[in-house]
């Protein structure tokens, strides 16, 4: 007897989570162990809360929209599966609508609820398969060579960091401009500035969190440079830290007795680096925080990334469908010169809570990134998607 | 006897101020009245330091890719021609490279040494016609429809407002957004992010600085739509100000009196507005300046907003082979249905030092923007230009 699949989308959004949910839609209208494809509103908490939307209504034509709408379209969540009673009522909403295929896309804190229902379903002899589909732009998830909505994130922040190059190059005395990008912990979105190098002659200094912060040593940097060229483009994450492991902005903006920005934080490491540089150097400055375009300007999207994002979707699906659980789909990547990839599976309790760092053998002097990430990062967004417009308006897909 | 064609480019850079630039390079290759085409490095300083560049040796081929070069490619300047010195020397440099045309591609203030520069020679009896080329993004200047740069900048905005959109309205409880838009004086640039509206439920609320600023009334907008949505977006022009004609940002970052900050400013009015939602109704907020990448966002330009600047350059050199001098070029649009413009010339001692508003009447209840400035604007920015790629990074011609 066919049995229904279940699709979710939770954690921080990205410009591709909607193509891996059009991969879960297409794979299950190939299958006849497969009946309705519905959707939960909002991850997990629209299965507490019975929101459910049948997502075999729509024709293919209109999901192709997925491929260039940002953001989670059944609506995102940060949700930790924790009181027994939302265990029950999962399963009993789950028996309900006859659910035997759950695939939850999402991050690192998301496979933890694909963890949890996995083993819970197991203990309550309930047959459902749980497989979880990665996504963040911030590319820390481990055993994966690259995550499903990276690529698209650092088409965007190399895009932006030449153009930002060529237009903060044009006067011959110019500032110090701080990009902020984003990345948390880690470094990999922040290292994609160095893709703009391949078109302009910057960045000047990249900065990723995982090399100790020394503030002394980025002013005299900074002095160097602005002698020689008036003009500086810096970019630096939003995570790095000093050489105790205090992040930046936390150092600067709430140490009362170092305080600089009185009793509250106003802007990110870029607001905190140009005013220092500015009391220190008397130099004009400008910071520039990319900010959520980072995650959701779809129209720069990379191809590959979007392509990959929709195979995770229907990989993980044939997995569930070859009985497999408790498990995300990996993306795994050949050593040979010719970029190919192969999806795989991984436990999900061996990803969750874990990070995966830049590695710090590409970072040179602190301040750059070496030629091994350019060939890393370059497969995974130099082709751009035709993007579909309306009136000059990206167009979106709509429930 | 042939003579030589000078072109420079001067003020704040746009994505199309190169197009113009090709435009003048194109046409004055089809005239035999005229022998070299040169460009002067940084606007007028590069004719006072003879600082010229040879452009009639690109090809065709490489020239296209102005179309899609962000800044200004022969450097720009902020420069006010006073000094009887610099006249002086720039009528030696003219004489000595037979300089007969002068194409001068700038905003409000570069007009004012078009303007000169005309009087001057004609006052020193040097033959040489003086045409100015418009382009600005704050689309601010009288006597034309609109400025060559504003569609590519409208669109940026749109299509940025309608993803940030999305991506701030997947969670059931969000936040309290404000984004931060650039214009100046004018709230030209602000309402395009009305046309975000064509494609999202949004923005919820729109201040430009042509409507004084009440504060209280803001906070009581934001609080109602918080209340029903638990998501609010808000557009903001970064020259907003009070009734008293007060920046808000000044008002709240450098008052002692009332100060919020302390004694640096650390940010726009995104931060200054979040701050005080955040104060005032104690719910979640992030600002966002979308910053220089409205100015240099090649890659969403319009493509009537590139072919525009080409022709306003082309035209402009026809004008001043006719013989015309002293003036800059303007685009009129008819008034039927269909878009239509022509290109004419206007005194440019009219335009320097004038301020085109917003309409008023396109203003409805102090925060939002009505269907006549869809009409309008719609029409300059409905088509994506071709972009060329390299390695998914935006090609871009280098002198």
């Amino acid at each position: 007897m066919a049995k229904n699949c279940l699709v979710g989308q939770s954690g921080g959004p990205t410009c591709v989570i909607n193509a891996s949910l059009l991969g879960v839609i297409k794979e299950a209208r190939k299958h006849a162990e497969i009946g309705k494809i519905f959707g939960c509103k909002n991850g997990i908490s629209g299965v507490i809360h019975e929101q459910f939307i049948d997502l075999s209504k729509y024709d293919d034509k209109k999901l192709e929209l997925l491929k260039q709408t940002p953001s989670a379209i059944l609506g995102s969540v940060r949700f930790c599966l924790n009181k027994i009673e939302d265990y029950e009522k999962i399963l009993e909403v789950f028996k309900k609508y006859e659910i035997g295929y759950f695939l939850y896309i999402g991050g690192n804190d998301s496979m933890d609820v694909v963890n949890k229902l996995s083993i819970y379903f197991k203990e309550m002899n309930y047959n459902c398969c749980v497989i979880g589909i990665p996504k963040t732009i911030d590319n820390d998830l481990l055993f994966t060579d690259h995550t499903p909505g990276y690529g698209s994130a650092i088409r965007f922040i190399a895009n932006s960091v030449c153009q930002i190059y060529e237009d903060t190059s044009c006067y011959q005395n110019g500032r110090v401009t701080v990009v902020e990008i984003m990345g948390r912990d880690t470094g990999w979105l922040t290292a994609a500035s160095k893709l703009a190098s391949l078109v302009s002659k910057g960045p000047d200094l990249i900065y990723l969190p995982e090399c100790a912060f020394n503030l002394d040593d980025f002013i005299n940097k900074i002095e160097d440079i602005y002698q020689k060229k008036k003009k500086v483009l810096v970019c630096v994450s939003e995570g790095i830290r000093d050489d105790s492991g205090k992040f930046l902005v936390e150092k600067f903006a709430y140490n009362q007795d170092n305080d600089v920005f009185g009793h509250m934080q106003l802007g990110g490491v870029s607001s905190v680096l140009t005013h220092i540089i500015k009391e220190r150097l008397n130099i004009p400055v400008r910071a520039i925080e990319l900010n959520l375009l980072q995650r959701c300007f779809a129209i720069t999207s990379s191809k590959i990334d979007v392509d990959e994002a929709i195979r995770c979707g229907s990989y993980g699906l044939r997995q569930a469908l070859f009985g497999q659980s408790g498990k995300m789909v990996v993306i795994k990547r050949s050593k040979k010169e010719k970029y190919h990839i192969m999806y795989r599976l991984v436990d999900v309790n061996k990803i969750a809570n874990q990070t995966k760092y830049f590695p710090k053998e590409w970072i040179i002097n602190d301040s750059d990134i070496s030629s091994c990430y350019i060939s890393y990062a370059l497969p995974l967004m130099n082709q751009e998607i035709k993007v579909v417009y309306e009136n000059g308006l990206i167009k979106f897909f709509k429930l």
